[in-house]
């Protein structure tokens, strides 16, 4: 089951650099295990924000929320969450 | 070159059937043929609303113009383009 | 799986009073046979507005989809999902 | 007498961890009782958020307020309410 | 219990002009009576604009949309309610 | 002459709590004066915010901005203000 | 008493042609004897848009909004006040 | 003087055909006369939007006021304007 | 030639108070100077906030940002232009 | 191939002195280069406010996110992209 996921990650000028610079490590990390096992579907950066668009491919909105939540940036993004559904034009399924 | 597309449709109670449904038809092979040719990407329904949000893949922001405004609904939808670029985590290329 | 679903109802003044009356009619039985089947867990008025708040119990975006998109009054409709996880502190499982 | 209650959390990155850790377990057991009063009647998670959709079931405007600003977390929260009113629709009362 | 409502009015320009005196003249006798009764009990213009802000006394949500969906120009209105709860720093009771 | 004024107030978490409490309380004496003085008509809270809804009785526009600016906690607050007239379909006079 | 006024016009495409031309030769007339009467002491054109932000010196908010709705293209107006206040800094009075 | 111009044209479903057309050949050879004579500086199309950004380059805001307004689809169009000033990192002069 | 220019001023609870004390005074002087030269034409106080509408009566953008950017409390606040043209009912040349 | 890009500039007003001077002359120089390669075609100032539009020329998302995400003041920018189109009545390519 498909949602779009916008994230949006403002870290505060005056934030420690070691441990964000750790959490962004660990975020590329976890995200990129979830990417191989299928879940993190798609990964786009947004050109010129320090933001992505995601497509998660989970079994529920608690295992997208249980992932989400997760994220070593998490406390730093503003998160958005779109369900996708079946376009009935679409040539593939979902 | 990928961008994330949102399209609102919005026909007016009052437009003419016949027409709406013709258009609908065109536009269902037209968003058929540019999926086979790889162009549109991706095509998802978002959950509750007559709205998609699909990922082309083109040459260059003119190219992008130019499909959308080929598409038969055109004149009822509302589109919005983000610009996408390679995320450093994505363990695929775009 | 739950879902908040905000439906914000929008009748043009000139819509044919009969078939406004017929959808009216077809969108309660439709909403009643949803709610005896438990799909259609909750449903509230917004107090001074034609709109209500409700909660959708099913097993999928796509299941969401299909019902809302079946509703008599949809093309009316404003409608906005937010999908729903188990909250930590709640009592009782979603 | 139903109102729906959106609050979204915002904890400062630089508040007292201890502070907030003692506040957190006292939110959840004021909204654990409130829950087995029957005045909190649903809690729900919004995927994707540090934010919940919520419920409740007051004798009034004056009970709601009292509630919700006796709430631990409520100085770090924004809160939004809608009153609900018996949708003709539904099958069961309010 | 108080609530502070918002009524703003479209009437679109090619309305029956009989039908909307009609509803005008209707409106104001209702409002008037309500008003007599002690449920609205306080009616301002909005300098400027063809709308209201209103406070309504009255038992529950569910009297407050009775009322405010029996407007005769109710239809015509965009309208929007806000709870109000005793200040502490008020000399009055509600 | 009326107005609705929207006050919500936001202090910030790190503000110094003696001050913050010493400006609370002659906010409240403050505004208690001005109400036994007719010139803040009317103070609501709004329901689950730290905000009121406010009817103020002056002369002018700038009896009005002194007096609210003169409010301690002033430098804390949104304030908003609509100008409200005499309406037609009022009982008694503003 | 001054007040800040943002009028922008919408003239529907199938309005009637002689009526609206009719309505703006007046809505001039009435417009030039305000200002001559000193009560509408600005009127400028935002540049590129069917809009004005003007300047009323009235007595009262009412005053203000009987003027205002007995504009000729009141009906066709979105308007919205900003009551203004003597700056500490201005070298002349309001 | 440089501004930015963002044009929105909505030409409504059931508009006449035959006026549309005529008034789109007027727009595009009154835009390429001010083109030629260098105060429409800029003409881009917002990719996938029935709009476009310009740059103009006029004496005036009354100019590009007199400009904006002799547009053929002005009437169709929503007009927004950003004065744009020397950058002092622009290796060019405006 | 005038822009309307709508100021709002955002100083942090915890700035130096000397500090800002100081700039409000070089504020209120340089304000003066302007308004004595007749290229601050108008300003006016935002009853309830601190913000100001203004006019500013200058030969070009370039003007108008130079003089903004040199106000001493610029860096605190939120600045918004809308550049005016002489309105066809205006009884006075701008 | 274009893209319109509006940058908003916020430097918190407790800001390291030192570091944010050395990051503005870092800015500017790094903007000159890219302006003299043709790769940052515009660069406008909006008036009255830290921001700029630029106009970008460059060969892909991927370069323009490049390219944005280096400048030495990106950490404090808010940024927006627009993608360009050849416009059908602009006088000359893009």
């Amino acid at each position: 089951m498909l949602y779009l996921v916008h994230m949006q990650v403002q870290i505060p000028a005056d934030a420690d650099r070691a441990l964000t610079d750790r959490l962004k490590a660990e975020e590329k990390a976890f995200s990129q295990k979830l990417q191989h096992e299928g879940k993190w579907r798609h990964l786009w950066r947004v050109a010129g924000q320090y933001a992505n668009y995601s497509v998660f491919d989970v079994e529920s909105n608690d295992e997208l929320h249980t992932l989400l939540s997760s994220l070593p940036l998490y406390p730093y993004m503003s998160v958005n969450v779109t369900p996708l559904a079946q376009h009935p034009s679409a040539i593939a399924p979902n």
